[in-house]
């Protein structure tokens, strides 16, 4: 399995005993698992097995099946400390493997978390999670995080099979939005009615948890579109732009998608300016494969947009890596971005024009997966004004 | 203003120079502001005065007006390291104000956040934040995290004004989920109609944000409520129970509630489970006022439960605090706790009896806030099997 040679190639070159991942984004990328409540923790060793703890009330249907499973008594209210009993049995399989002269490793970072399936909110942890972690081995802890993130940037044929999926879904997403931009819905509405579209799809083909983040701006609103974006309860108007920013999680995967539609005609300008932002979208798509240079890209999109006037309305990087979260961490398309295409990385492309002086505001976002020779669009769905 | 008299208090009890807060829950709870990205920082000063930091992008118009602002360059292409420029402008705070002989404290924990506006991610922060922020003083940091959790325990005037607009849009997703309680639909339609709902609040009185996590579990599934809630793509019998789990989260502010309905007519048994579970949950609340041992609580409701022959089907604590986040930190309604009642204290009552037993599971949970004199209970709608 390509994750776990990775794995292993970390763990040879930094003299590793083990690796520890309980993020429910770091959880997805290792063994494609969505944690429940987010408190599970998969320990990797040297010698190439691996346990993962799970809270006893983890339920046992989303659980990876060529894996060891063990449980620790979170939840449990017997149990006075059920994350003594959690490092303890860390503790013991690494002595019991005598991997304890090696030192063990695991992300430190406070932040960049995706949410796990109970709820928003990421669960309570011990205050001295890394202390405790890093008692499990005599060696100490040795800090790899750089090699660590890398793993984010490599999406394997498995993690396409399920980027494939949340697409899907995402694709109803984006139907839905076309389908409700009629003057005299709030922007509250359509997002509303996104929400449902999502949660609906959840227990339909290979669908098992599913919820979208949309946010709406219409008109005046979507000038900000660059700093911000938000739902209010804005009522759309006739002749104006409206703009659809979309996080999306099926099973534990992430897609990033903009549109920006139109309720009626809008003016001449403000379709030369959402031909400019598609124009420059797919220039730079164009010249995605394997080996490209992340800041030419950016560049070049860039350049396209500043020569029809808009550069100065034209304030953010043009994509990032994404699918283990909204937002995966990794040199993107930006400025002087030291990044290089390789195949297995999905990216989004994202050019976007904004401002009061247009009046409005203007993004088309896909997800591209860089493939051997070339890409593909994952969210290869319409993408005009008007569908 | 209350929050800033505990807040002095900790500062002059433990002899600090500064508290930096910057979890989106800490932002409510200290200020009543839920930021859009999450990477907001507010730096409250032995002198009194305090500083919130906001990223250049963050919204204007959600911004705190009785409190200095200032931006860090965060989201601007323009900046090679927006962060270095943010940990140089706390630094210049606490030197100018001669503070830098006093340590700073900050809650270091991992986990235990609400999100952001923007998305369930928690957005990605520099890897060595907390040593960043423990730079801004030659004094380092002391440790008062118990203190300042304690601030999650007490609900004010202002909070309390919050959290009833939250409960009132709480009370329109109970009246979706009891309006779908239909044989034929699945667990997925109504979650997605609750989502659809609470959404279409936004821009409506007082609320700016509201997002629901309506968790659906219908007939046997429900089985399982006591050790995990999801919704599943399974459609709802005649005959049936049906349990809504669900984190409501508007402007910031939180809710947790649970209702048992039916899909039409179950048996006498089923019946005499849920009046049995409702029975125990009254006899809680009738007991909730300031003084009152929360072991004492948790301990009659199970006595009740337990005396109805189901003691051995009821498996979690009682209730816990809530409203800064889904739930908050804090001693609660559990066997053992040392926890007394207080004037301003927000807790969750929820009883349960679940399992394959009695086919089915039953909860029903109320957010009750204790008064000078008793209690006055937020999410007082109905909570029949049948509205």
């Amino acid at each position: 399995m390509q994750k776990q040679q990775m794995l292993r190639q970390i763990m040879n070159l930094h003299s590793l005993g083990a690796l520890i991942f309980w993020r429910p984004d770091e959880l997805v990328l290792t063994l494609g698992y969505m944690p429940q409540w987010g408190l599970s923790f998969l320990v990797y060793t040297r010698d190439g097995e691996a346990v993962l703890f799970v809270p006893e009330l983890e339920p046992e249907d989303i659980l990876p099946t060529d894996i060891e499973i063990k449980t620790f008594p979170w939840g449990n209210i017997n149990c006075a400390d059920p994350w003594k009993d959690l490092f303890n049995q860390i503790k013991d399989l690494i002595h019991k493997r005598t991997l304890n002269k090696y030192p063990v490793s695991f992300i430190k970072n406070i932040g960049g978390t995706a949410p796990c399936r109970m709820s928003g909110e990421q669960p309570h942890l011990p205050a001295d999670l890394n202390e405790q972690l890093i008692a499990a081995s005599e060696a100490g802890y040795k800090n790899v995080t750089d090699d660590l993130l890398k793993l984010y940037l490599y999406k394997n044929e498995e993690d396409v099979r399920c980027l494939k999926t949340v697409h899907k879904v995402a694709s109803k997403a984006v139907r839905t939005f076309y389908d409700n931009l009629k003057a005299g819905n709030t922007e509250a509405n359509i997002a509303a009615a996104i929400e449902a579209t999502v949660q609906n799809t959840t227990g339909g083909s290979g669908v098992e948890f599913a919820k979208a983040w949309p946010l709406i701006q219409s008109g005046v609103n979507a000038c900000f579109g660059g700093r911000y974006n938000r739902t209010t309860g804005r009522i759309l108007k006739d002749d104006e732009m409206v703009m659809l920013e979309m996080s999306i999680c099926v099973n534990g995967y992430w897609a990033d998608i903009t549109r920006t539609g139109q309720t009626s005609e809008v003016s001449e300008q403000q379709r030369d300016i959402f031909d400019t932002v598609l124009a420059a979208q797919q220039l730079a798509i164009s010249m995605m494969k394997p080996g490209a240079q992340m800041a030419e890209i950016d560049a070049a999109a860039r350049a396209h947009i500043t020569k029809a006037g808009f550069g100065h309305l034209y304030n953010h990087a043009l994509g990032h890596h994404v699918g283990f979260r909204y937002h995966d961490p990794g040199s993107g398309l930006s400025p002087g971005s030291p990044g290089v295409l390789e195949k297995g990385m999905l990216l989004t492309v994202e050019p976007g024009i904004y401002g009061t002086e247009i009046n409005g505001g203007v993004r088309i976002e896909d997800n591209v997966l860089i493939t051997a020779d070339g890409c593909l669009v994952l969210s290869d769905y319409p993408k005009g004004l008007e569908i």
